[in-house]
């Protein structure tokens, strides 16, 4: 792979303290797929080295999408103005049980132009017919962490196949590729179940991907049903014990984020509030769960709930949600916001250490957000823009593992024409609803 | 002016119920500044009628900021994270200090470029040095509603001043500028201040643009100062028997909606999300105000608090955040989101039998969406797409009373290079902040 320098760009780094901050006019030298250096510009550049205008483009670390269902894009729309129980039992798993497994290829395929185009170059996928979308993601170039969904519902033996999927996958696509086991929930998988996910992902050597403690209904139930609360499950099964990442934790108790603070080194938690205000889940306790020091990080969830895939979004909603529930516009200040949608993501997945930070090391995951539209004049203060002003639409290139999929917005890995043309063939297959078809119950 | 027949589009119109809706494949005939006719594709365009292609394409009512300050865009990112005391006190005003004629001039056309890209062709506009203003909007082509901000401190012969702007510019731009009297608020204009401006306002033949209750402090310092809420006070000053726009409302009591209920003929209330979760505002009680038949419309407010003038994230925050505060995802359907982002902001502005509806007869403010991006796939449902999908960066083409002045994205009214080299050219100054300096000072 050539080496790049994306020059006299700005970039979003850690100043000395830690903190994340906006440092104009750099050069950025990648080196294979890692980044080498990050220097004043105006040094030519090495010899061979191919070199990316950057002027007026603020270099970020690529987003991360720690939570997502990708090809739920196929749904986008068909579950609106629904409570959560109707939108499980009347819409989404009804409506999942159309798909096959070259629907979720086309689907993953369409969610990763989506993301590509709003930056996301990683995401935590936790869906069915997971070789699809690791094929999928091999061929767009992205990151991801992937994880085969399921029921206890269908019986022990599919622990077997999806923890074969986890294996045959793990470190796939050049080492872009990490998969875990996912088990959908507490209330949707009994515990024995559970305990078997942990047994086959403590073999494989990966985590657990997991819904729990979606909203406060989910933790009231059950407490209710057996005394304990969703993240009590996960502890008692041996979930908390290997590298877990949690989605929503809007039912979230005091006692809960206790737990959570003493497995904080490989606990991290998924927030994606599009989702939550769409289907009135409350909101994620993020100032208490990292004054505990537990990882947040920022999702989409599927389109289905949220109907884009767009992290930029989260991360505005995050910031804004954050001040009006602590009725505090001082809480959630910009750097501590970046610092989530960055650092905090890579971290609540477990990759803290080679992605979420533009610094030597770390693996060439760089997007450039063009600051030149009206929306960012005067660029008196970009990090406030990549909070307040900027739109997925602003992504101009992307880069990750240091190579370039998306350039001037163009495609470089995928065919979106084709993309498109596949998913529009199955468009009408994919809205027939037939409830008793659904593929599981919503019964917290 | 040339008639235009805009092809073969999808057309957001109401039904027979009046229910907004999207019909697919319709042809949109414009005769002068008026929509003369709405049907299914396929007839031969009339002779000498203009033809816009408009496959894919979503047409809807040009949208409406229904209260902003446009020129603040030249502030955009110097007040983050700060209370709204401190807002107002330590940034906001000092920072208005600094602007001069030709400032508010340049930074109008900055803000309508932003708004125009993002398919606003109405905007309420609540500021300084307003000629200015109404000479960019004449430019530009938009529609506006313009009314020449003041504060009691100021003295009441600044009423005069501002009484002749109204008079001067009713009416303006071939009819697309209305004018009205713009006291600041109940706080900063004492109440013979606000009768006086109630008088300019009847004589004109103008209503009053406000502030009041933007949150609960305010209410309750108004309550406990003189026993009476902000809006009982536009009631005993006479601005409510006037046509009146009232921003923000957040800090209604239901005391006061019932009081607006029976203005509810010319009284409406700007609703800006954005601001009030970035400022920890509190939210305006969209539902009980339509129950009681007062017109709620959307808007950005000034982007030195929003950041940006996007209308479509206003619509996308109203419906997100009616929902999470009912804790009911049934709340504020779709139908309904866009029925406050069309019909009710041209209610709350008095327009509303001249503008935000696709019909024969209304002016021809269409804007045309591009629903071809990946994120509208596969468009099962495009109303869906309008609030939960659409990004501002979407906007193909901009019709305002009749004219094209945005098509596939260019401007056809504003030089963009050159207005942008003019906002840089002043950037340094306008970040300059002498705290003694501020206009105006915050207590309420």
């Amino acid at each position: 792979m050539a080496d790049t320098c994306i020059r006299d760009c700005h970039a979003l780094v850690p100043d000395t303290s830690g903190a994340l901050t906006v440092v104009r006019n750099q050069d950025i030298l990648v080196r294979g797929n890692r980044i080498a250096e990050i220097r004043p510009t105006g040094r030519p550049p090495e010899p061979g080295v191919t070199v990316l205008e950057g002027q007026r483009m603020l270099a970020m670390p690529g987003l991360i999408n720690t939570h997502t269902h990708v090809p739920m894009v196929l749904f986008r729309g068909l579950a609106e103005d629904v409570s959560f129980e109707r939108w499980f039992n009347e819409f989404v798993w009804p409506l999942e049980s159309n798909l096959t497994e070259a629907d979720v290829y086309w689907g993953a395929l369409l969610g990763l132009l989506e993301m590509i185009e709003g930056g996301v170059t990683t995401a935590a996928d936790h869906y069915f017919f997971m070789d699809q979308v690791a094929r999928a993601v091999e061929e767009a170039g992205t990151r991801a962490h992937l994880g085969w969904a399921v029921f206890s519902s269908r019986g022990r033996g599919v622990l077997d196949e999806t923890a074969a999927f986890a294996e045959r996958w793990k470190g796939g696509a050049g080492g872009r590729i990490t998969t875990c086991m996912a088990p959908h929930a507490p209330f949707t998988c009994d515990d024995g179940f559970l305990r078997a996910s942990v047994e086959h992902a403590s073999r494989i050597g990966v985590g657990i991907h997991i819904h729990a403690a979606e909203d406060m209904n989910q933790t009231n139930a059950s407490v209710e049903r057996r005394g304990l609360t969703p993240i009590q499950v996960l502890r008692d099964t041996g979930v908390l014990s290997v590298p877990a990442l949690i989605a929503h934790g809007c039912g979230l108790l005091p006692q809960d984020i206790e737990l959570l603070a003493r497995y904080r080194k490989h606990v991290g938690i998924a927030h994606a509030p599009k989702t939550y205000l769409k289907l009135a889940m409350g909101i994620t306790p993020i100032h208490a769960l990292r004054k505990a020091g537990v990882a947040v990080g920022l999702a989409t969830d599927g389109a289905a709930s949220n109907n884009t895939l767009d992290v930029f979004e989260s991360l505005r909603l995050m910031a804004l949600m954050q001040k009006h529930e602590a009725m505090d516009p001082e809480v959630m200040p910009i750097a501590e916001a970046l610092d989530i949608a960055t650092r905090g993501s890579a971290a609540a997945m477990g990759l803290g250490d080679r992605i979420g930070t533009l610094a030597p090391g770390y693996q060439a995951d760089i997007i450039l957000v063009d600051t030149r539209g009206a929306h960012w004049q005067p660029p008196h203060n970009l990090t406030a823009g990549l909070v307040y002003s900027a739109r997925a639409s602003d992504v101009h290139t992307v880069m990750v593992d240091g190579r370039v999929i998306l350039q001037e917005r163009r495609h470089l890995t995928l065919d979106k024409e084709r993309i498109l043309a596949e998913v529009a063939g199955t468009m009408e297959r994919m809205a027939r609803r037939v409830p008793e078809a659904r593929i599981q119950r919503y019964q917290p």
